[in-house]
């Protein structure tokens, strides 16, 4: 078996992974990939305690591993976009191919990073970039090459989704789980990046470019946080036969295509609905296959390995082919990637679950139907909750039909001033994901 | 780009569903494979009214379709192992790569087949062969190459989980159920092969070999149907948290592999105990990602041919590369298959649930717990239904820890010798796939 040698920069939670698995099923893996496969070179600052690094050379300067010229594949687990892209546009122009686990890498940057790439005809893959272990890219760029897809929407934050979970689970409110999360390590010390949806974007990105085959646009997606979701609009949406969902997702509609990353409301029915805790997952809807779905691990040492080794093994089976015969970096071809437009989220399609606080008065409920009326937004279903004694304002549920965001937002605003309506309307999409 | 001949065999269901996605989705297929693939021959007994043959040379010798010089890949849609077998080694020894959707013929004929495919080093692709559309054998064989898999589960057909989903859902009977499922095209005319689970055993020993690197292996597979569930079971599952499923698992165990299709208690909350109708979905369990899902339609015209120009796309971009550079058709490099042995049924190990009729009379339920716990059978939870008004005899439900086989069922023939028990005792494998 010809030997093929792995240069890993990094050595933190997903460096150090890949480093033990590589160790661990060396046998299975070399036995697939038709090659034998060793790490010869580790770059990292530090040595790390769970990786025996004896016979390695450890580099302490990362950007060394891509000078080696031993090193067929450079395997990029540092995070971030600074010393991670530096290494990796240094690995590309040095010829080697690169993998990297870096989502944030790809959804900013892909898009360079692909051209180097590909003038140099090198390799770059990011299997682990979206959904930890699950083999995500690999299903939407070559088990669905098939297909128009048209849709996709994805749980593809654990942190958000482990949050989600506990509220409906166990009634508990989104600070006290999101402070436990920290505590258990879901979650960084600034959540900002998993709350408010950024993670799952970069994700989402990625995703849509594969699918549809337009450049990644980090810039041009809607991305909407989970901490507005109060613990009673999980029950009332359980009343209605929903669960709650911080969803990433992609459409390609008439006008263009939507990139938006949001709480939805998706029916309990659904298998995407019962993904629960810390577990991704991705459903794909596409004209041939219908719809399928991807489960799995979204995070942690050795699931994102398990994502980084097979496109190792991808890799190292190609190493010497035309740049043509490999799988593209993006699904499609260079020359042929769409350029679709991004809707503004203005312009997005969906329905709504609204809820406010109503004044228990004669009139209030024909003034809210009657401006959503006027503005074309139909009721679907309508809970009035009986006033509690001491309390003058009654809680209003209601779901509309799917309706053009602008459109909802009018009759938001025209709703919101109304005097008998109290503070601000909660309002969250709602997909049906049939 | 390189033109790509395609020549189908077999114009029905599948056949005619490849050509037409083919033609329609053109543009996407060909910007991802980087080829123009065109299918050039058709091989078909008669036209199939749903495709457009003009301009395809159409032979009604479907064995000729392999002679034709300009023909690169052979799909071979007839299905059975008679036709088809003749045309895939057909194609094989002319040098043409094989693409099929025939799950039969690689269950049965798959050693033969690619010992020919290696000699000749051509590739021979299946994905279509399981769970349709769902490209769960990239997934197997790339996606987790990183990996240890130690089991896995699949609903892998569709009729079968349909029929219990029915059982469920509306309280009906089975041979009420599998009469509409007749009408509804899901079950041929003669069931056996769904319902008695052998074209599920099929998939199961595909996906086997492609988790644990062993050479196929169906005729030492275990094979139990689904006709001998009564709608009581699917009730007293339910009321003990579990859903019944027609599974195939595979299990890798210290002594061997585990290789069983039978209908399966499992818990509620498991995602895949939620996929319901027609759908497929396979659990793979490996070491370094854990557990990973994947779900979808698992038969039709076109998911199925989604799966079909997967593999077509996959074939036409290393049409000319070294066989080693191809992903191995089971996965592992030949030379380096394992030759675990398949253990017979009596030596896997599970939980049980058992349904009994017990005479409402002293010592009764003494002597069946005493049976099971002289056969180191404990039990997990038991249930004894009041006894009506006008019986003599209690229903008792029991769930067992896990034992093995043989043990238990030296239990179950004693219980069922007792003269308060009544006829014979309903017993189904309980599985938690945690």
């Amino acid at each position: 078996m010809k030997a093929v040698n792995v240069g890993i920069c990094g050595l933190g939670t997903v460096g150090s992974g890949t480093f033990n698995v590589l160790a661990r099923n060396a046998t299975e893996i070399n036995a697939r990939a038709g090659h034998d496969i060793k790490v010869s070179h580790v770059g990292a600052r530090r040595d790390n305690p769970a990786c025996d690094l004896s016979g390695i050379t450890v580099l302490r300067d990362v950007l060394a591993v891509c000078e080696v010229p031993e090193v067929d594949i450079i395997v990029e687990t540092i995070g971030g976009c600074d010393i991670a892209k530096e290494v990796v546009l240094k690995a590309i122009s040095n010829g080697k191919h690169v993998v990297t686990a870096n989502k944030a890498l790809i959804a900013l940057h892909g898009n360079e990073i692909f051209a180097a790439a590909e003038a140099k005809g090198v390799a770059v893959y990011y299997e682990a970039a979206v959904a930890g272990g699950v083999p995500i890219i690999k299903a939407v760029r070559e088990g669905l090459a098939a297909n128009k897809i048209q849709w996709l929407a994805g749980i593809i934050n654990g942190t958000g989704n482990f949050i989600l979970t506990e509220m409906r689970d166990k009634g508990r409110a989104f600070d006290d789980v999101l402070a436990e999360a920290q505590e258990l390590g879901y979650a960084e010390a600034d959540p900002t990046f998993d709350v408010e949806g950024i993670d799952a974007c970069h994700k989402l990105v990625i995703l849509a470019s594969l699918a549809f085959g337009i450049p990644l646009q980090f810039e041009k997606a809607y991305t909407e946080g989970i901490s507005n979701i109060a613990q009673e609009d999980v029950i009332y949406a359980e009343e209605l036969g929903y669960r709650i969902k911080h969803l990433g997702i992609a459409k390609r509609v008439e006008a263009g295509v939507e990139l938006r990353v949001h709480p939805t409301l998706i029916p309990e029915k659904r298998l995407i609905a019962n993904v629960d805790g810390v577990m991704n997952a991705v459903l794909v809807n596409a004209d041939a296959v219908g719809s399928t779905l991807y489960y799995g691990a979204g995070a942690g040492s050795e699931p994102t390995a398990s994502s980084v080794i097979a496109d190792i093994v991808d890799v190292a089976r190609l190493m010497d082919v035309e740049k043509e015969q490999r799988v593209p970096a993006l699904a499609f071809h260079p020359g042929h990637l769409d350029v679709d437009d991004v809707l503004p989220i203005e312009e997005i399609e969906t329905a709504y679950y609204m809820r406010l606080s109503a004044k228990d008065e004669p009139g209030v409920m024909s003034s809210i139907t009657q401006i959503l009326s006027d503005n074309g937004v139909s009721i679907e279903a309508l809970i009035q909750k009986p006033v509690a004694a001491d309390q003058d304002y009654a809680v209003v549920i209601i779901l509309t039909n799917v309706v053009k965001e602008k459109a909802f937002n009018t009759a938001l605003a025209s709703i919101e001033s109304l005097a008998a309506v109290a503070g601000s309307v909660n309002r969250i999409r709602v997909e049906s994901l049939g």
